[in-house]
């Protein structure tokens, strides 16, 4: 019954010491001693690396996108205030120790002793940071539930941006896959990783609150960098070509971050985030001929250039038009359709993933696109674009949206008394 | 409508030539120049690099385990012997080639008729092998259906050790996510690479094959090889310390590999696998003290030594008692159930991956444990520990066991002509 306290960070020891082939050892114990707290770069210096918990904005969002996400939404069960802003309180602290590669807290309880619980369930033991980033989000439901009611005196702190989401045309929502109080979004390298961060959080959360629903992704389908590739969905496409990156500072500011006198103070330097899980109907696409998956997309499959155009980026002409007279890109094509130019310049940052559900019991894979976008203002960005798809877009056919969640995610944590979402319960 | 005929070797080349940064675009492209055929290792010379397909047994067995899972049961639904013979003549060169980083068929369809739907689904362009193997097996079902039915003149060739599984005390199996005519694992370092090949697979099966279920997984739970540290289950503790390891030849021999004389011919070579979808009653067992899941394994969780012990792989003493006086192991540790000294010595070789499914909608997380081990008679190996598990266990308050599977895996594909299971249907 020996070493009943023992960190993540002395795991790696013990398990470079013990001649174990390393899984990034080297990297991550550099990363817990050099870059855990530096308050200033977004991205992670390596797949293994730690990404900065603290900073003006959180992290997470235009942080490169690490190849794995756990997205989790809460419900609220308490109904004691004091209890909701203890649980923001302690997680802020497990995050900022999970994100720099260290256990949530240390496995052998609080004093070690072998009576109590673990302060952390040990399947991280050993593995490095992997590029962690946690972001909290607040639902409308927070500020007051479906009967109306204002549960923890939030009521009249709620943005207006925060308005539930109106009900697209051929919505399929499930409630129960939607929605929530809370959300967590834990991105890493490692799913390992990620799913450790989020079952920690939730298990510091018992009594206060109950996982909704929660979602599996890998494959980013979008970068926010113009360090990344562009990925592939699962229609086998490269997607987010035009996805807001971390280097375009001014359009950030412009559709991005909350500024302020957008609304309330304490979403100043926040960011909204939508979630949308979107069904594949993946055999009948796989039944669709090239042509006419290129002509719904208006993209070339291979290269990813627009339809008539050589390359990915090549600068897209909706007035161009084929040999046989009618628009290269068709009217219904998804991307004219969810091109800034027709949607009053709306842009998002999207930072979505690809799920595969297993199977649904008709031989048939559950997979598709779990899109994830954060904005300024839902209802100038998302909603006007999704209302132009929704509307008239050809894919539409092979989709089917399943879940929606809509969060307010407030400025990221400064210093060591800070806490996620301080600024909304000041 | 340019770039209808369009390889994955030449996606990668086309990234490079944009000046994409790269996903391992140098490893995969080398892999693929050089070691694709290549009969004789059976590890990828790096996390992004080719396994060899082709060889005396199936790949994705003793193959070093890496950290992604998309393991596929399928019905057979056609009624057509020889229909079943071309779909496995034709998953064998397909998985030839997505196996080397390769598309299943030319995204361009045979001809590069943009009529016709692509012989690739594209989500894996640009990607480099990711050391995906593919296996096969067959499940009790093939030879002979519920009804007793000899669908494809195959019954007399069913291997005695293909005997059903008993059913054990506790099982609590969904028959619709077990069992199955046949079934593909498919491991890779990539998820995307993962459900690629999967999803191309069920894509050329249409019409006679159907998805039964599917799982995805991750953090594989044991390692094949004493070049791979040991990983941690959803517990948090080590597992499959005492694996059998590609490194034990005579061991292998004995444990993993159908010997000539065993059964029917077609078999030799081969291994039988066994499937379990383990649900982990993960809450509560975070309630659990540290005392008292050390006690329920039999290993510290730290350092995953022995109770009692320094190092992990310390021998295991049952005889020795604790300062109470009482076994340092317990009489129901797993540790003390599942080792081959109580069970006639028979071992398996385990390469189960963790899952998490998202949420029960009960506000836990839906996840555990997919338990699969490789094995030489199932009789005489699973079937005999589960039997010491499933009654004695103390974990099994912790553990639900919701799917189970069966199948015997032929030996690997020889030459350019042989395909999956040949001798099978010879």
């Amino acid at each position: 019954m020996t070493e009943n306290r023992i960190s993540r960070r002395r795991a790696i020891g013990l398990a470079g010491a013990a001649g174990v082939a390393g899984v990034g050892v080297a990297a991550g114990t550099g990363a817990l001693l050099h870059g855990a707290f530096d308050p200033s770069p977004t991205s992670a210096n390596s797949a293994s690396g730690a990404v900065p918990f603290r900073g003006e904005h959180q992290a997470g969002i235009t942080t490169e996108v690490p190849d794995r996400l756990h997205f989790v939404a809460f419900d609220v069960i308490t109904k004691d205030r004091a209890r909701l802003v203890e649980l923001l309180r302690d997680w802020t602290v497990a995050a900022a120790r999970m994100t720099a590669g260290q256990d949530a807290g240390v496995v052998g309880a609080v004093n070690g002793a072998p009576e109590a619980p673990p302060d952390d369930t040990g399947e991280a033991l050993g593995l490095p940071p992997s590029g962690l980033t946690l972001t909290v989000g607040f639902g409308p439901t927070l500020f007051r539930d479906a009967d109306g009611r204002d549960r923890f005196g939030l009521a009249d702190r709620r943005p207006a941006a925060l308005a539930e989401l109106p009900r697209f045309p051929g919505d399929a929502l499930q409630p129960e896959i939607s929605g929530g109080d809370l959300c967590v979004q834990a991105c890493a390298n490692d799913p390992q990783v990620a799913v450790h961060a989020i079952r920690n959080l939730a298990r510091l959360g018992m009594g206060a609150v109950s996982v909704r629903w929660s979602q599996l992704g890998f494959g980013r389908t979008s970068s926010t960098s113009r360090e990344q590739a562009t990925p592939r969905n699962l229609f086998g496409f490269k997607d987010g070509t035009a996805n807001l990156k971390a280097e375009d500072t001014e359009l950030l500011r412009d559709h991005l971050w909350v500024q302020p006198g957008d609304g309330p103070d304490w979403m100043a330097g926040g960011s909204y985030l939508v979630t949308r899980k979107i069904r594949m109907i993946i055999e009948t696409w796989d039944r669709t001929s090239l042509g006419e998956q290129e002509e719904l997309v208006g993209r070339t499959k291979g290269s990813g250039a627009p339809i008539g155009q050589r390359d990915e980026f090549d600068e897209i002409d909706f007035k161009a038009t084929g040999p046989d007279g009618k628009p290269a890109i068709a009217e219904t094509a998804h991307v004219r359709l969810a091109h800034p130019d027709l949607n009053n310049g709306a842009r998002l940052l999207r930072r979505g993933y690809n799920y595969v559900d297993g199977s649904d019991g008709l031989g048939r894979l559950d997979a598709g696109l779990f899109f994830m976008a954060y904005q300024r203002d839902p209802r100038k960005q998302f909603v006007s674009i999704q209302t132009q798809l929704a509307r008239h877009d050809a894919l539409n056919e092979y989709l089917r949206h399943v879940s929606s969640g809509l969060f307010a995610c407030p400025p990221g944590v400064r210093d060591q008394g800070d806490f996620w979402g301080r600024a909304l319960f000041d």
